[in-house]
């Protein structure tokens, strides 16, 4: 059976959902509030909806220690350099393999602290050559059920495109198969976008019912070859803007 | 502090939140999955994500047994009655107060059992006259936070509008004051609408931040008088077809 209730909710976990309708983002907000100074970060913000997730923050109490990135997007600008510029201190963190500019640059098996809880990273590329799957920390006094969060490598009933940014289909398939369906099934996904609502969803579900996924490695390379996807319209601002997180150029943001 | 987790992961408790886009109207999906037959409960449904919604259930081996409206929706034809004619044995359950026709209507104070857990009804008008709050169990084995179903009556940083269907500013602060800001802080809110990308809060952020509801009597009124808001598009259709939860008149889809 699939305990599919949104968040694992130990007392100590604040978390999140935020989402951005333009681009359907969906941000995750993060906090250890066992700790007096309840250190927090964000997961995949976007830079206009930077203010409302800020005076979240505030509001809450939360002191922002990390604004990560699951990816270099290419239908969004990030908001981690204009939070670096607003909120003094705060650290932003990509993938090693991305190749783009953090202050801190993380790789496969790192664990991120933020307070006693953690998120652990896993190399997830084929979206893009860098894509990683942050997924909460396993044990007791770890949120439970655990969460991934699966940037555009996981999607709820489909996935990430494979034709551009160094993306591979056949490493899409290999990195979900072995990174992510290993979790245990009541694991929750929580996707970097979401087109038709749904909010979250479990690794057993998407064994069983990703149309894309749960096919054997041949066909899915035989979907996403056909998939015949437009361009991207974000692309040429977000990439450029999106391979350094730690500073927002003005010019780039010209949309 | 506010363990704002976006559920009470009980363990029987499975819980999803769905999007609909257009209306940005929230439905929500509980069922009891430590039953054999795992009775479920659809609040809110939309016609247009029907599809969706019951093809979740499917897959999730849900047993369907209420499809619930916490009021009668000016923005949004409600899934209801296309539910019953797809999905035999479904109840429709709307409150007595709101006229509305309905195979249960219910009454403040009323249980709404799915398995072991239970949804208790609040009323909460001054949006329509017909509004209900419906309240996870309170008990050791029901989800703990609490979760309220708040409907129009308190939305995340808002609320509903009070100048039609019955609306009454007076009567909305006295609702969401003696029947939604007496639980206990920690209680997610979950409303039936959000338009800026959060998905819950709690009470207690809502009592402190909520830049309507946390102000006094008198203020409220007056920022409620003065919203000039334009008449919803969907009304004329809406409104007619809601007020029967039952049967889904084909004459009435034709926006
Ligand atoms: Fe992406
Ligand atoms: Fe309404």
């Amino acid at each position: 059976a699939y305990h599919a209730t949104s968040s694992g909710a130990t007392g100590k976990l604040l978390f999140r959902q935020l989402f951005e309708k333009e681009s359907s983002t969906y941000t995750y907000l993060l906090a250890d509030v066992s700790r007096p100074e309840k250190p927090a970060l964000l997961i995949d913000p976007v830079d206009k909806t930077l203010d409302r997730d800020l005076l979240l923050i505030q509001e809450l109490g939360l002191k922002l220690i990390y604004a990560m990135n699951t990816h270099v997007h290419a239908d969004h600008v990030t908001g981690t350099g204009l939070i670096k510029g607003k909120v003094p201190g705060v650290k932003s963190i990509i993938s090693r393999a991305s190749n783009a500019k953090a202050d801190l640059v993380v790789e496969p098996g790192d664990k991120i602290y933020f307070g006693d809880l953690f998120l652990e990273v896993r190399p997830t590329p084929g979206h893009t050559c860098g894509c990683v799957t942050y997924v909460t920390g396993d044990g007791p006094d770890q949120p439970q059920p655990r969460m991934a969060f699966t940037g555009d490598a996981l999607l709820i009933r489909g996935c990430g495109r494979t034709d551009f940014q160094g993306g591979s289909s056949p490493q899409l398939y290999k990195s979900v198969h072995s990174q992510i369906f290993t979790l245990p099934k009541e694991t929750l996904v929580y996707p970097a976008h979401d087109y038709r609502g749904f909010t979250v969803s479990t690794v057993g579900e998407e064994m069983q019912y990703n149309p894309r996924l749960a096919k054997d490695e041949e066909t899915f390379k035989n979907i996403m070859e056909n998939l015949n996807l437009s361009y991207p319209k974000m692309m040429e601002i977000a990439v450029p803007a999106n391979m350094d997180t730690i500073v927002q150029d003005d010019r780039r943001i010209t949309y």
